[in-house]
């Protein structure tokens, strides 16, 4: 672990400053938030909580007995930390899981491909299939395709995916996920290979969840990495003839046990101050930044308020609510049974935020407040600003798991972080610990901490006076 | 591929300076290089040739079938490119193949992890074997431990590897890749376990070849990639007791074809200089920068030479070979069959010089020369010093291929490359064509045209005149 000292010094007269005169934070409030800053930046609680995750647990397939022992080791952490309330909130999902793949192109440069099936796909004949490729530079080209002549054909999207800081070029760039199968079943194709929805250019294809439109002929479909598509790419560049072999075999066997864990922080009112994670990840790495990460820093945290709680005997105005939401991968499953299962408490929450985007430093607060409310933004960027953290838009989806209660009108935050290198890692073999530093997921903590704190005790709330159809907007 | 353009600028008034004073060189022939070098930047034949063998042959294991279409692919390349007396020379090695290679944490923290089995290694028993762990620092610390206490468990050997620039952290961390399991074997384990030798925190396990000693029992052994490594390091840090299960499947069929693709450059007289690559791979890359960069550099730089030859009319004085040596990876054996080839012509071999170390920026120019023909090197090193080379040591190996015959007694070079960051993809799926940078290559190539003109065309030879032992010596 890297030493965090750096961060102590650079920050090391915060508290010592006066207080920004503030409308909605408190002198007293904000001076706790910067003392929780200070902590957090030498504490490395983040990076412990992930680390127990990915050592003790690793990969954490939403409805595997792998998820069902992280709900376990979710329960035992919040314990240890000293979180309240601690609870698993059981649902079902439909559970699929790999259990072969491989692929290679037989002629005319026989040579093996390094492929992964995406989420949901069903599998291949036990012999594979064998086919012709024929190669579309974009998913749009392929929608843009005549409904004949891709009928016994291997349909190959190879659209690349851009690099962004904010994660943009995800966005546009999954929609091959579902799109490709889709698109090739209805005109006969028999599979479906993409370039995998990723940055990296080492030889791990990306999985992902896929979903099959309804009354589409279900087509098997993987991910390529990016050097193999690269390959097929040469490959078809010299010979209009590509064949591939590609065998796919999955398990669909019916509803299995997800669930949430949940934990709390008392505050002194019945209003609720809600951050999380998701507990599952994908089955090829570890989950340390999809989404261990997200678990540590907001658990972290909480584990610093507690603390502070624990020194100044002073409990917020508010509850703290932290989830580590089930099969989030899969389709949201634990976010749609949280937002049903607390459907009519939700006017009751006042904010919510999920850290999903790895462990990379948060460089911007973004919300989705009532308008009329944003100078209480205002108010906390002022004081995460020594951070690095600027003020953002509006427009702030505040993570995945909290689209459902979003959707609902609770107002939510984006710390949004700095995802430059995270496509590299997302759904891949290589998302294990070493992937993220110390330094970085402190800061994470410290700005949640800070953010939480300050929201679980401000005057007034986030929503707009005159509801707002915005709100409610995806 | 990258624009070459910048190179082209940089030398761009190279080959209207005045030739250097030199003794063995003649203006004639140093101006003639140092053009070789100006066209060699601005070609692209270096990234071809390794372009071409890994979409038209991919991988390449030493006696397999796909060797045998990299021999075609070579005979075909050298002939399309203006090589003559192409023929292959055929020898037969013990093959070995990996079928099947899977591992996992079994307690208390079950995960997959993620190995290769080392070329060589025996396989397991169909089932596997499950067994406790024992770590062991280094190597030194396992053969440092008692003969007894390690009967029925799994030996892992953690010894990290260093990152350097000359290549150097790979002697010292390679001798685990045999050692581990002949230590483990002599005291009563079940199979070994190696961190991966390389440099890579990605989550790829390196292969390579080890070598049981006689008499020793033949345990099973594969590497983990380094964060399979750290994974279990953790789980041990945690548990004493950590078991792992393990199965490996190979083939070892007996003898299979190999051979060496050679080809010439007919020069005045019989003496010859000789560079080569080797064309075998590891199964797991398409062995771009192991061993494919080495063909493309020395092929290419053949082909600057025979480009020139045509336009000057002028050919050298000596001849040039190049050979693609065959089965280096599993024991030098091309190298050896062409050492007997050559057996008693090897006193017309005025030096010898291999590429393989990927396709990194040559930085240095390292000799093992006669102690009296140092100058020679001297005034190559002043022709060489616009791409960035300086002068070397004289105890240069002069690549893997070249050991056989130096150790007989020819001179040897070692056009020594930045190998920074080579072994973070050595032996590993990574090793694939996008990691070459097309201007690294020519800046190669150019390196070796203009050596291999040099020393094709200057006065007396390298050897000492005096006999000297050190000549020979490993």
């Amino acid at each position: 672990m890297r030493h965090l000292a750096i961060s102590a010094v650079f920050l090391g007269l915060m508290t010592a400053q006066p207080a920004l005169s503030q409308d909605y934070i408190t002198p007293r409030v904000e001076n706790e938030a910067r003392e929780l800053i200070e902590k957090s930046l030498d504490s490395t609680i983040g990076y412990e909580v992930v680390e127990s995750l990915t050592t003790e647990v690793g990969p954490r397939l939403a409805g595997s007995e792998a998820e069902e022992r992280a709900r376990e080791w979710g329960v035992a952490k919040f314990r240890e930390l000293g979180f309240k309330n601690v609870r698993v909130e059981p649902f079902e999902i439909p559970y699929w899981e790999r259990s072969f793949e491989d692929a290679e192109i037989v002629s005319p440069f026989p040579q093996k491909l390094r492929i992964t099936a995406l989420g949901g796909s069903v599998g291949t004949p036990d012999e594979g299939v064998e086919a012709e490729i024929v190669r579309f530079e974009t998913l749009q080209a392929l929608r843009d395709a005549p409904m004949t002549g891709l009928e016994g054909k291997i349909v190959f999207v190879d659209e690349y995916m851009t690099r962004t800081q904010d994660g943009s070029g995800y966005g546009v760039a999954v929609q091959k996920r579902s799109g490709a199968a889709n698109e090739a079943g209805k005109r006969g194709a028999v599979a479906a290979l993409i370039r995998s929805v990723g940055t990296s250019q080492h030889r791990f294809p990306h999985t992902g969840q896929m979903r099959y439109d309804a009354d589409v002929p279900k087509v098997p479909i993987a991910a390529l990495s990016a050097p193999d598509a690269d390959q097929l790419q040469r490959a078809l560049e010299r010979d209009d003839s590509v064949t591939v072999w590609l065998a796919i075999d999955v398990q669909s066997p019916g509803m299995r046990p997800s669930g949430n864990v949940i934990a709390e922080i008392q505050g002194k009112s019945d209003e609720i101050v809600v951050i999380g994670g998701h507990l599952d990840s994908w089955d090829l790495g570890t989950g340390a930044v999809d989404d261990g990460a997200g678990v540590g820093i907001t658990v972290g945290a909480g584990k610093m308020i507690i603390d502070h709680i624990r020194e100044t005997g002073r409990r917020p105005e508010r509850t703290i609510r932290v989830v580590m939401f089930g099969a989030e991968e899969v389709g949201l499953y634990g976010a749609r049974a949280y937002a049903e299962e607390y459907a009519d408490d939700l006017d009751k929450h006042i904010v919510g935020a999920e850290s999903d985007f790895g462990a990379g430093r948060i460089w911007r607060f973004e919300t989705r407040f009532g308008e009329d409310k944003l100078d209480r933004a205002a108010e906390m960027v002022k004081v995460l600003a020594p951070l690095g953290i600027g003020p953002g838009g509006n427009m702030a989806s505040g993570g995945p798991d909290m689209g459902p209660i979003r959707q609902r009108g609770v107002p939510v935050v984006t710390l949004k972080q700095n995802g430059w290198d995270y496509f590299d890692l997302h759904h891949t073999p290589d998302d294990t610990l070493d992937k993220i530093d110390p330094d970085d997921i402190a800061q994470n903590v410290a700005a949640y901490a800070a953010f939480v704190w300050m929201a679980a005790n401000m005057e007034g709330d986030f929503r707009a006076e005159e509801p707002d159809e915005t709100l409610a907007s995806e």
